[in-house]
Formats: C-alpha cells, structure tokens, sequence
C-alpha cells in the first residue's frame, strides 16, 4: 500500500506555476504552468466523448508522435477551447507555440489542457500573458497554485502526492493535480487531472494510466454528464535517478495518487453534502455489477432522498432493476453501513432481502444517512462480479450552480 | 387527426369513482375504480423495470388468462405495493377479491395498479373501505375525482377525452387518465395510466397500444428513472354499439388520448418549469435519433441550464457526443425554437453548425429560453433518421419534492 498525502511538497525534476492572466472575473488564479527539467516519457486518457475539445484532439496527436519527450503541460481555466472549430486547434498549437518560446523547449513537447465553458474562442491575449506570467513564475513548490488555477467551480484545489523508493535505492515523488465538480459521468476520465514522477519506469505508461483511471476517476459520477474536455496525464522524467520494475510501487502510486484526486472530486461534486460508496457484489460478472452501481449512482432519485438523508431503498432497487443487468428482486441483498466500509456486511444494516424490506428501525437507517459519508452493499446473488462506485448527493445547490453557470 | 378534450364528461357503458379512505394523510382523494357495464376486451404495457410491483405481476396474469373479460380497475395512490413480497401479492389478489365482492363481477376480472411509496404493505383495512365508498360511489361523470384519486406528487389530474363516429355510424367516446410527475424515464410506459372506449375494435388491442405508447409514454422524460408500477391499460367494451375497423380513427384516438395524457405528465414534471420539445433528425435511424435525444432529455447539464434559461447549447452538443451514437460535432447543427415547433427550420434560431457557435445574438437566445415552451433541433446530417421527446427542466424544486418525499 502507497501512502499518499493531501499536500505536495514538491517533485524535484518539475517545476510549476499558477497565475492569474485575466481569464476568471474575480482575480483568482487561472492559468498554471508544468515544466519538466528533462524530457518526459508522457501517457494520457480521454474523453470518449465524439465531441472532443481543442486541446484533447492536439494532445491525443503529440502523445502519439512523441510520447517520450514531453515537457511542459499548460492548463487555462475560463474556457474550455471545445466547439471552436479550427481556430481553437490553431489557438491550442500558438498556446504550446508560447510556452516552447518562453522555456526554450521544442513545441511539439507541450501539451495543453483547457476547461470551463464551451463554445468560445480563447482570449489570446491573456493566454499569451498567463504563458509569460507563468514561464516566470516557475519554481518547485507551487503545486498549490497550480492546483488552484485549474479550478472551475471547485470548491477547493485537489493534489495528492507520495515519497517512495525505488528498486534501485533511489528515493523518488509523484505528485498529481485535478479539477472536476461537474460533468462527472462514470465512463472514461471526466476531469483534468495532471500526474508527474521524477521516477522512470522501464515499461508503457499508457496502459498503467488506464488501469489507474479505470480505478479511480472511472470510478465516480457527480451527474452522469461526460465532457468535451476530460483529460489525464502521466508525465515521467526520471530526474530522481530512481529506476522502478513493473512489479514495483510504482503502478500502485499511479493509481493511488489518481484514487486520492478522484475522491477528492466527488467530494466537492457540485452543491454535495455527501460522500456516497456503492458497492455492488454477487453480479452475473464485473461489467453487470458496473452497470447497476452506475445506474444507481447517476439516479435523480436515489442521489435527492441521499440529499434528504431519506434511507428510500426502494428507489436505489428500482435503479438496479432498470440497469439492464436481469436481476431477481427476490435474491437481491442491499445494506447501509455508516463511512466509508466497502466489503463485507459487518456493521452494516440490512434493509432489503427476499423481495421485502427487513424489520430495520427507520430511525437507524436515519441516523445512519445524515452522516456526512454513506456506504450501500447491494449483492445480487447471482455471481462473483462486483465494483465499486462513488458518487455524491444531488441538492438544490447544484441545481443553482448550474442554472447561473455561464452568468 | 382526433381532436381531443382536456375534459372528461362521460363513456357511457363505464361508471368511476374517486374517493378518499385514509391513505393520503391530507383527506384527499386516494382511491379510484373504473367499473364497465359489461366485459371489455384489455391491454397492458408494463414497466420493463426487473423490479415489478405486485399489482404488475397481478395484471399482467390476467390479461394473460382473460384478455377478453375484464370488468374493472381498482387505482390505489400512497402506497406502490412494490418491493412486497408474497404479501404484497396476496394484498392485491385482496383487493381485487373485495372490488368483485362490491360490483358483482368475477374476481379474475378484476385489474388493480398502485402509486406511491415503494416497500410497504398496502394497508388492507383501508383498501377495504376504498373499495367499499367507491363501489357505493360509482357514476358516469365522476372522471375527475377518479383522475384526482391517483395523483401522487401531480399537482393537477391529468384527463383527456375524445367523441367520434365509429365506421358503423355509431358515436363512441374514448377517455383516458394518468397520473405521473418523477420516475418518468423515456422507455416503456412510465406511470400510471387507464384509457377506456365503449367502441368495440376487431383485432387485438395490445400490438395498438403497445404502438400508442411508443409515440406517448415512451417519449417522455422527466428524470430518466423508471418505476416498478408503470402501466397502461386500454379497456374496450363496445357497449355504445360502435363497431370500428382497423383502419378507422380507433387506433388514432389510442394515439392521441395517449400523447395528451404524455405531455400533461411532462408539463406537471415534478418541479418544472418548462416544457421541452426535442427533435433530433438526420440520425442514422431512429432508434440513434431516439438515443440521442433521449440523452439530452436527461441530461441533468441541460435541464438545469434551462431551469437557468441559459442558451448552454454546448451542454446538449456534449450530451450527443457522448449518447454513444458516433456523431460528428462538424457536421451537428442545432436550432432554438419559441413553444413547440417540432419540424423544419423555420422560425427557428441557429446557434451552431461547422463545429462551432454560429453568431447569434445571446439576448435573442435567452428570449427564446425564458419563455415557458421551448423547443430544439438538433440535425445530425448522418441520414433519415429522426425521433422527437419531450421533457421539462431539473429545478431546485424537484430537488426539495424528491428529498423530502418520504417524511
């Protein structure tokens, strides 16, 4: 088990700045700068979305033609650069083009992720000062700037980091930035998030990030909605002189790292009280017990009675029996347990079995939902296929937020 | 096309009553029967839901069994009766055992649906006195009550009617009631809902109905959960000596009482406050034109945005993109309309082609949004296919109702 840590010092190898170029009205933090000492062996995940953003479609093209000498990662907030057609790829190209000039790295070594709303055009003049601002503000403990200037409407920046050591004795960090809040669906990578290592890994890196993403920020729904933009990196230099083997940490800080940053983001999902676990075990196999903690987990219903700390179970086997998976009711299983507890049935309360409600006290499973974390067990008896989801509760709040989004 | 009236007068040959027996805790109307003067030839449409409530598993049995004889409906609201057990099916073989008692017909003739809270029993001494006042109450012209019997969150009855010449010469009537307002998803019949003829129809009522569902109930969308109780019955009884034909206005009167009772449930969505009307076209077929627009109808991105009347149509472009239809964003165009234009383009404000917003004016857009009807299009320039859904937007309200709705 890697521990990771809410905070990153620093990833000696890297350096990082976030700054404030005009693009958030209120003088916040909006454009961050990651700078590698050496070129990076890079992989990426993203969007499955048929509509995909400027920066995802340039990005997915440089990791193809030069996935091991990637440098530099710029991030604006403010504008999602999706829906603009070929000026937002020709924006996309002079924003790396910028970042290339004022570090003195190649071009085609920079990538660019971009978030916020869709349909317009990057403000090219304060992109060009959020490169200069940031190319001069670069240093090796600005993680938290950076993670604040990929914000939308998060609540708080989402880092995670971890100190480890490799096979070869070498001491080595990885550190990870994301930003999410909405437009979280449980397919494919739905947020930015940025991961870098001063480690080297003697194999791919593009199927360790998607295992890792598959853990972790596939793993989450805030609303169901997947966006233009979802995008995640590895970056690895190799800077610490640490050379990790396949069957070291390494694969398990990745995903440990993207676990902690994708919690994170349900946990500030837009307008959430909660913190929701679902777990589904005794499914037909791993894809059948996905689809019914997906489908419970993007349930209006199931998410508003979560809202009112209502134990309304009933709405949570109604979902899993529109999911598409042919469960039978009568051998369905479902528990409430208090926290964060994914296995097993201790200390849980069981509510549902043989096709009826329990004789469970209402007031327990009451006291149990006003909690700021809830976890649900619903075992279908049919199988050894489970999954685990997170998700969160949908309020009035959200509703708010996302009615006055682009006013 | 059948005109139709948002009023019910009377079916002769059908009695109805609504009454109240103690299930809603505010003395309101929570029980109706629709008793026919002689056996009427029947049709179901179900929940697709694996998770049926009693009463579905009772009906769909019996129109399995006896099809061709079925005299009355008993319509419980406060307690769905789903997620019972054994129990919960003895209780509605009860219930209908007690209607048959009080009108005088066969017990297996008897159809029962329920609406309201999932995993408890129904109340069997208060079903009792429901079947009791309500056989007592039973009247030509008591369609309103009825309707009014099985609201659950509605906040208005949902009825319509039409009166015709059937191809005999003789006049008939058809009238329908519903209920619905959350749990509404876009497939299968997704509430409660009874329509009656006195005409008699000479080829098998459920292929028709299957049909009129298809082009109402099945294209309606308020929070894309589905319920455990969703039915529809059609009941013929040829009592007013009107002998249609296969090609006459029977099977457009279904249709069109059916598509009436639809869009009241969409207008009376739970928390709405706009009435959508989705058109996608150019689809490859229809069933990719119904799944995209089926995933911009519940899209929770953009209903808030129009509960916001935000002209956010990047939201419904990233809904298509990732409805898993392989639409490409150059070749989307979208439209805005004012109330319910449903075809063409006229009139129609264009907000994006080419992969990129057009250059209309916000205002103009936000006009079109604040207004209580509106409707999109959204051309896919794939092919022929095409699919229109309604639906209504995701308020703060829905929220609260569906938070609160156990307490």
């Amino acid at each position: 088990m890697v521990d990771v840590l809410p905070t990153i010092v620093s990833v000696p190898g890297f350096k990082v700045a976030g700054v404030h170029c005009g693009l958030k009205k209120n003088g916040a933090l909006d454009f961050a700068l990651v700078f590698s000492d050496a070129p990076c062996t890079a992989a990426g995940v993203f969007t499955t979305n048929r509509v995909q953003a400027a920066p995802v479609l340039v990005d997915m093209e440089r990791l193809k033609a030069t996935p091991d000498r990637i440098r530099a990662v710029a991030i604006n907030a403010g504008c999602a650069n999706a829906c603009t057609g070929q000026q937002g790829i020709d924006n996309a190209l002079q924003t790396a083009r910028w970042v290339a000039e004022y570090t003195g790295c190649g071009e085609d070594e920079v990538l660019v992720m971009s978030t916020g709303v869709i349909g317009t055009q990057l403000p090219m003049d304060k992109i060009k000062r959020g490169v200069e601002l940031a190319a001069g503000a670069l240093g090796e403990n600005h993680w938290e700037a950076a993670a604040r200037a990929i914000m939308t409407t998060d609540t708080r920046p989402k880092m995670a980091s971890a100190a480890l050591t490799a096979a070869n004795g070498q001491p080595y960090q990885i550190a990870g930035i994301a930003k999410g809040a909405g437009m979280i669906a449980p397919n494919m990578a739905t947020m930015l998030g940025l991961v870098v290592t001063n480690a080297r890994f003697p194999a791919p890196l593009q199927p360790l990030l998607h295992a890792a993403a598959e853990q972790s920020f596939n793993r989450i729904v805030v609303d169901g909605d997947m966006s233009t933009n979802d995008t995640v990196l590895l970056l690895s230099n190799g800077q610490s002189g640490a050379l990790e083997t396949p069957v070291g940490q390494y694969p398990d800080a990745v995903r440990a790292v993207s676990r902690k940053l994708a919690l994170d983001i349900v946990r500030d999902g837009e307008g959430a009280t909660k913190f929701i676990s679902i777990l589904v075990t005794g499914a037909p196999d791993e894809a059948a017990a996905r689809l019914i903690a997906n489908t419970i987990a993007t349930s209006s219903l199931v998410k508003t009675a979560f809202f009112g700390s209502d134990a309304n179970w009933g709405r949570i086997v109604a979902a899993a029996g529109r999911s598409g998976v042919p469960v039978n009711p009568d051998q369905l299983r479902l528990w409430l347990f208090p926290g964060e507890t994914t296995t097993g049935t201790e200390g849980g309360l069981l509510l549902f079995e043989n096709g009826m409600p329990t004789a469970y006290r209402e007031e327990q499973a009451g006291d149990i939902m006003r909690l700021p974390s809830v976890s649900i067990r619903l075992d279908c008896g049919a199988g050894d296929g489970a999954a685990l989801v997170w998700t969160c509760d949908l309020s009035a709040e959200y509703v708010a937020i996302n009615a006055d989004y682009r006013s």
